[in-house]
């Protein structure tokens, strides 16, 4: 899976962060499906998940799908971060590599309304996105509720649990513990491959459940052992082009998540969802090891219009991904329903 | 928690084992509590989990408790490779060091039974273990049914599961990815700390649950935040005395595990499984994020006098280390019943 080449590019200008730095002459990668229609009201945003380009988001679009080109016009902002839109690989020093500054799901909100506002873009029907596409599509209903229709976080939370960022420190610690990471400086022809197979050993255990390796689900998936489906799948995945650094600019967005960090809230999570005044229907996963139901039925409490429906699958948090069809089709019935209304 | 003075020595001359080699002037260091019946009949095995020394099964021991020294002569061998029984941190070259030898749970089943065969044992009234100890329960009952008259498996299983294997190649990757660890002939005084570290924050997201992060148990444990309970409990533990060539040697046990590896059996666990013949009382905890109770209760429908009675508590695999008070309790109780038959 190289990176997609059919991106367009967003000038950002002098992009000032949450956290005080100033990415000057920052960018976004985004592309479109369909088109707006006269007032503007049609659109449909769906941003990307960690380390996954806005192609990965593709599986939720087309023709007869509840994101249907033919109807709506969807735009796919890949994340600060993700090596297409302005990230440590791709930016200029002093904040290349291992100096590009931290980014939360604020920042990633703000960049994508100019964006969107360029576009012509006057209200969301929905916002949907997937794990930290999730945590942009909530960012979205705290920050904006005045452009907010509908929305439907996939395998993702408004606040990024405890637990959770004990998963992330360990893989920032195996990425750190490869010598040859030297601080973010390694030279893009010798990145840390160990820390990297590493890295991608540890998200092989928490990305399926243990019933996705009892059942040896790998096998229909086309590989021919637990080693080969760690080595082919996994480790393959993540030495493809997603440089450490980027990855580790991704994850500091990713344990930081918290609604109650936007500006307005003083860190009140509660408060930033009471905010939220669209409809928001969440599917968790019943075994996603990281982002597990209880953590959205906590949030859903505070919503006023908040549903959720969990996914009955042993696909983990992969069920959000579009890796698995019945899933999929679980997702694309629940969005056609809710845009339905 | 230093590595406890107490032990006793066993010397179990040259020790043959499973996958081939043999570990001259092999040893196994042990502890006794209560005095052996007339017949020797009154004997109850307590085997070690990963990276433990027997000092922590002492949780289980006591005047009214299960495991009590005024009724039981009790017994806790230390596992081959745990630091006080043949390990690579005490074991001479050519086999010190990362060169020690591959060790099943049949040997250390094996090495055991010379033990208690020196000390008078002719049956056990009881083994009883959690983790890898579990694993060596199960092997006991399969290797030597006509001495095991109960067993009781707790938060560990017959066979390693393919999810839990993945979640131990994540550990000996990450612990390999520091340079320090130089192949296993890093020097005592030179440890591969940035290893041991990955692999301990690896840890703290399996050994316990999401709920128990999401309540923030750590705080009743006396640790003052999340960054705090991983720095000071995780890491530290692994920082303490615990080598990384042991840990690595033990781990191999552990993803090794399958009674069905047991000679005689030519790979198939369900047939080992049926071969056993007493009482099989399994305790795994609801919320094990390695040890599922769904492993146990597949391994019960083989078991003739199998029964799985699951620990609910939100300590995950922890709920069967002896960490929990009421765990505890949950547990005495159960073996006490199981005794009682």
């Amino acid at each position: 899976m190289p990176a997609p080449h059919d991106a367009q590019t967003f000038a950002l200008g002098d992009l000032v962060l949450q956290r005080g730095a100033t990415l000057r002459g920052a960018h976004l990668a985004y592309r479109t499906w369909g088109r707006l229609n006269g007032d503007g009201s049609n659109a449909i945003l769906v941003p990307t998940w960690y380390s996954s380009w806005h192609d990965q988001n593709e599986w939720m679009i087309g023709a007869g799908k509840a994101l249907d080109p033919d109807v709506h016009f969807i735009v796919s902002p890949n994340m600060l971060g993700n090596g297409l839109s302005s990230s440590p690989s791709n930016t200029p020093q002093p904040y290349a590599r291992g100096r590009f500054p931290s980014v939360t799901f604020v920042d990633q909100v703000e960049a994508q309304h100019a964006l969107l506002t360029s576009l012509g873009v006057t209200s969301l029907a929905l916002v949907t996105g997937s794990s930290m596409g999730a945590a942009q599509t909530y960012q979205w209903a705290v920050s904006h509720p005045e452009m907010v229709r509908r929305a439907a976080p996939i395998v993702g939370a408004s606040k990024t649990s405890e637990h959770n960022q004990v998963f992330l420190k360990s893989l920032a610690q195996a990425m750190r513990t490869d010598a040859a990471f030297a601080g973010g400086e390694y030279l893009p022809d010798a990145p840390p491959l160990a820390g990297i197979r590493a890295f991608a050993r540890i998200y092989a255990g928490w990305g399926l459940s243990q019933a996705f390796y009892w059942q040896r689900e790998y096998l229909e998936m086309g590989f021919s052992s637990l080693e080969d489906f760690v080595v082919g799948f996994w480790e393959g995945y993540f030495l493809d082009g997603r440089d450490p650094n980027n990855l580790l600019t991704m994850l500091w967005t990713w344990q930081h998540g918290d609604v109650g960090l936007t500006p307005g809230f003083d860190g009140d999570t509660e408060a930033a969802l009471r905010s939220i005044r669209c409809p928001v229907l969440a599917m968790p996963c019943r075994t996603d090891l990281y982002f597990p139901p209880e953590d959205e039925q906590w949030a859903s409490q505070f919503i006023a219009q908040g549903e959720v429906r969990t996914i009955d699958s042993v696909y983990g948090h992969f069920a959000g991904l579009g890796l698995h069809a019945p899933d999929n089709e679980v997702i694309d019935t629940n969005l056609k329903e809710l845009l339905s209304r």
